[in-house]
């Protein structure tokens, strides 16, 4: 279905930039640089939370901004106030046109650590300068996405509603927060505008507030039932939940919707211990007749209370979930990093590396792409593996794939087919994808994590799936590290 | 200074709404309650990272956000068609005008636990609607300055630089977040877009692709060095900074800059052992002639890492900091809540409470006011007094102010004067107050945290400074918490 109150968001972020980023910008030009081709990839390094794997999202926003792309005479007007940018310079951004080549992984796919999820290719003043932008959207979304997803598998069966914009970190941490929660496998999200803008079903009923308003409790839950007599969830928690709120949302079912013919909706329980509260509310609701009584829990929940107040016996039809979702509390940074990788001298490609003393900062050189390899029985995902863009996988062979640093680790595949993660997003500068609706990615991200197996989604300590590098990209990576190597030793 | 480029923000976040506040609305028309005028407080229970008090920002977006309230036709369209909404609600929405009053303390404040931060009087179905919005750019501003603030002392009086736009959590997670973090007291943000809407210091240099695009390091720093000659700071840890990068800077400021008579400004170093390798690279600068260079560092700094490093005695000028700050990644949400306190009956005050088995979740009843008491001597803040609005203290006699919990710790306190922290906003929908620039507010926290006694400002356990109830408001609650138990008892 169309949304057809979807806003094709014509934000202009394109000062959202670093300012080191026009500073290279102004020198590129100023050192006939600005048309070099430079291919830069964005990566991440660690899953957070020790999982197994991320949910990959924010690519309909990164699509946006590039749209965007463009300088206002405010901004021109404002570079030029630094006094440290060459008119050529304040020129070229004011006639801006955006024409890189991007690729992505789409939303929705699980990824692994080191796969370049994005790749710019294209003149270095213009690669350079979305760095932060294509950063920041990817690195947020698909750090809610993954967040999400664990709390979901969690929850198992029971819907997952994302309650959190008042504890976002700012207005878009809630509005794609909430967007990138869809996407990680929740059920609903509180957040009104999220709704409007991506079609994903917003809900809500009432707050403590509503209760207070009234003379009592009672007159509060009435006037609720009175109201929204085919939909009526009361918060049953304000004064006492076990005194006070399960017995005054009793009575009402009993003496409103009863007479009515209705069916309540539901009791939500925002404080206290969860697995006591709600078995006492489940028994107290199932004595009155109100076993299809739906519980809806909140109150500061993520994946490891949530399965273990499930594993306590806890009597919980679905969960609302806050600040730990849309803030990612537990580990709260996507680690995502834009590495230059190669530049063309002549139309020759010149792989770039980044060494570190810190063996898993050394990028990964060249123009390259993720290969996902899936068994052809089972359809379970086996293997990743980066390679050369030019490279090519013939299906019909077995395939050798040995691990990057212990390479005496080798195993051969049979049976198996590949699949290419990355698509392309823009060329030359025009878009030519179109994003999914956030229902569509959100049930792909479930097919496509079904085809992991079982040890690579275990929260804690899981498998590590296999990303390995192609032999000819291990080949080019370690001959640029010897190359490297052997200049310091010359030094000395 | 006024900054010509500020922009007047004028986005619309009306619909950043959760989904309660609109089927509340509804419903509180639908029983002609909506002009009841109710009164609510936005308050937190905890600072975070067990700090002793947090630092107010985020009320200039506050501000934007209220005067820019109205639904678009587009709003009330996709409200119709939930179904769930009566026609008079959506018609009092398209017509909506907002008419509140609100008072809240001022940017750049020391606030503490319990204190009403925020407090909105008005119609209930407007005070209401608010309620997501109030509490999401206050929480996510405070979080931020708060947390830089901590950074910022850590580094004592060395310059921090906000460096995190590319791991915030959405673009406002950057561009409030910048704005939060000069509040807090950081010196510079690299966020371009920042400096342009709010005036506050935008600096960037190179980043590592400038120098691996380069055939060599030494090639990379030449160019830099030609092109800013006055401001030359040099990223040195592509490869290695000892035995590459600090010997290339050398031979650069040597070979370009001293020709020009120019000195460097700086080297900075974003991996490896900050305590080593800035100590190596200040002795091979100073055995160069070069002790006015600067050494900047960054690479996943907080609090902790900056005291450590300047214990260990790193030779360090200033910092870079990134993620950690720009999410407050120790303790990435802060908990403010929005609850109602009073209705008017009949003009008269009825003051409401929120009972919880957890008592620091009983919230404080009535319309109230924050009374900072600060002694006549030394100047410095003795204790902070909750009253009720209508209360006043004669500075010419004795006060006594009690623990609200432990009530026989009493202190008298004589030689002091008060003031009052809530300022007023609004009056009936008018905004009545001036904003005062990002740099002036960060001035303004300066000199209010150095109020505090520094048992205060300690990092870890610090003292709990005193936030009291006056007499009158402590009988109140004491009085409504009495009526509810009562009203449980008898049910049983």
């Amino acid at each position: 279905m169309e949304n057809k109150f979807n806003i094709r968001n014509e934000r202009n972020l394109t000062m959202l930039v670093d300012f080191y980023e026009l500073t290279m910008g102004n020198g590129y030009l100023n050192k006939n640089l600005q048309n070099k081709i430079a291919y830069f990839d964005m990566f991440f390094r660690r899953v957070p939370d020790g999982g197994g794997y991320c949910i990959m999202a924010g690519v309909e926003q990164l699509i946006e901004y590039l749209n965007n792309l463009r300088f206002t005479d405010d901004d021109i007007i404002y570079l030029k106030n630094k006094n440290i940018f060459s008119e050529d310079f304040l020129k070229y951004l004011k006639d801006f046109k955006f024409n890189c080549d991007v690729w992505a992984v789409p939303e929705g796919n699980p990824v692994f650590p080191n796969e370049p999820l994005v790749t710019v290719k294209g003149p270095v003043i213009q690669a350079q300068l979305v760095e932060t932008m294509i950063l920041l959207t990817i690195n947020h979304q698909t750090l809610i996405a993954t967040k999400a997803n664990r709390i979901c598998r969690a929850a198992g069966n029971r819907p997952v509603m994302e309650f959190g914009s008042r504890r976002a970190q700012g207005y878009d941490g809630a509005i794609y927060g909430a967007r990138a929660a869809i996407i990680g496998g929740c059920d609903s999200t509180a957040c009104t505008i999220s709704d409007k803008m991506f079609n994903i079903p917003a809900i809500g009923t009432m707050a403590h507030s509503w209760v207070q308003l009234f003379d009592n409790e009672y007159e509060a839950f009435k006037s609720w039932a009175e109201l929204y007599p085919d939909n009526c969830l009361l918060l049953i928690d304000t004064y006492n939940v076990i005194k006070s709120g399960i017995p005054n949302a009793i009575k009402v079912f009993d003496e409103i919707l009863k007479p009515l013919g209705k069916r309540p909706t539901g009791i939500r329980i925002d404080s206290g211990d969860i697995t006591y509260l709600t078995k006492q509310c489940r028994k107290m609701l199932d004595e009155a007749g109100y076993e299809d009584c739906k519980i809806v829990v909140s109150n500061s929940l993520d994946e490891h209370i949530i399965r273990d107040v499930i594993d306590q016996g806890a009597c919980v039809d679905s969960f609302g979930v806050g600040e730990r979702l849309i803030t990612a509390k537990s580990e709260p940074v996507f680690g995502g990093v834009y590495k230059l990788v190669a530049i063309e001298n002549d139309n020759d490609l010149i792989p770039k590396i980044k060494i570190s003393e810190n063996d898993e900062k050394i990028t990964n050189p060249g123009f390259k792409k993720i290969i996902r390899i899936f068994d052809k029985s089972s359809h379970k995902a086996l293997a990743d593996l980066i390679a050369l863009k030019n490279e090519h996988i013939n299906e019909s062979k077995p395939l050798t794939i040995f691990d990057p640093v212990h390479t005496w680790k080798r195993k051969k595949l049979t049976n198996y087919y590949t699949k290419e993660l990355q698509v392309q997003l823009f060329n030359n500068g025009n878009c030519i994808y179109n994003s999914p609706s956030v229902l569509d990615i959100r049930d792909f991200a479930k097919i496509e994590t079904d085809k992991l197996w079982p040890e690579v989604l275990r929260f804690e300590n899981p498998h590590n799936y296999y990303v390995d590098l192609s032999e000819n990209l291990w080949s080019l990576k370690h001959s640029l590290l010897h190359k490297y190597t052997k200049s310091y030793e010359t030094q000395e």
